[in-house]
């Protein structure tokens, strides 16, 4: 598991004074960054970029506020050749605010094709594995 | 089907030089503004307001650039008692960038449970209901 | 004057109900795009893009808010050998929103020093040239 | 002074892989929440809140980037009977990137009218009061 803390910025509510449901996958994708440094130590977004997502989805689950600091869980769910899915959860105050999966894919741009997961960064990958069952019905 | 035309900003785009995907979810919302005004003909964002989400879910199927209008396309597939779910696809140039989908549900926020939908509102959203099967097949 | 149209996005309001102030320089950004056009027909943000910003300012005049379309006026401001300044306006419901000026230079970023504005652009910019004096105290 | 750090969100960058400008007012008004907090100690955003922004600027001083945290420097510049002028700083790596300035008003919105600033707040103001002179030219 990775943790990220995230301020709620002010903007980040909206006039319902929750956090609005867009800053969900921003704050989940900010916290994928360690994920994505096991690809690109570096951090660097250009040509030499190879990771792409291909799906995203979030459960509500409690309203947040803007007032307290939000910490972001991420795990890794299914590990497959080419992709895998990043499970992620928000939790402010001791509740669970929100559930995310995204489906992340190691990819080659200029030739459009899916490319294995390096070894190393599969072996990573793997200590951040969490059970699936678990996720979804805990 | 709802349609609206979006501009995307300067500040839509990531180092990648696509559409963020973070973008999806907060241009598939605006597009959903029609939809909202049946329940809340105001669209006033106030103590009266009885709309939630429960889930959203985007998938990515061609990068989006910053230099041509997207047209989001707005349609209700599933249509429950006191909940739907909203169907959304982003064109651009032509092709289809991503689809989304979203659960909304009618809801008593101080009493925190689940609303039937009104007759008069359940009748306008029929007049938008596509086929769910050609929608994630199409 | 350059006009554009902005629809409110759901979450670029704040807890406060009114337009989040934030939202503005995007807004105005997002109208600067045929001004940015005149220099780079394509739009196209790569290594060829050859403006840069030095300066943001916005006046918050009157709230806005949600339910209505804000149209943003642009204008020339002052139009020196490689800089110029935008004046823009947000409208919405015949109000003035806000008022905002950007400082904007042309400029060869991998040699790190300003370029003259070529005198075709110049032409063109001139077209929109306001009278300075009306936009600060009109 | 207050400090605040910020995380670059991914999103953050625009499509020449700089923080894109827009990001400034964003990060700047996130870090004024210790300040907001000395008016509204719970930092709700309801009727209550007697606080409205009637100007703010930013001064691009360097570009920064995705992958280095961002510290904010928050100080009050000048300091009048019912409004007050914050300066801000945004440091990257050990560079300024950029210096703002916001206008902010005690103000009472159902009577439309400025109100005079509490005493004990202004005490804490005045902590934070930062030479105007050093802020500009320096």
């Amino acid at each position: 598991m990775w943790t990220k803390s995230i301020t709620p910025r002010f903007g980040d509510i909206d006039g319902l004074r929750h956090i609005n449901n867009c800053m969900l996958p921003i704050w989940f994708e900010t916290a994928r960054e360690p994920l994505f440094r096991l690809f690109h130590p570096h951090y660097d977004l250009n040509e030499e970029w190879r990771l792409i997502m291909a799906r995203i989805s979030v459960d509500f689950v409690n309203q947040m506020r803007l007032r307290a600091e939000v910490e972001i869980r991420t795990f890794i769910g299914k590990l497959g050749c080419s992709s895998f899915t990043v499970y992620q959860e928000a939790w402010q105050d001791g509740r669970l605010g929100a559930k995310g999966e995204a489906v992340v894919v190691h990819y080659d741009f200029p030739n459009g094709k899916s490319l294995p997961i390096p070894d190393p960064v599969r072996n990573e990958l793997e200590k951040h594995l969490v059970d699936e069952e678990k996720f979804h019905h805990g």
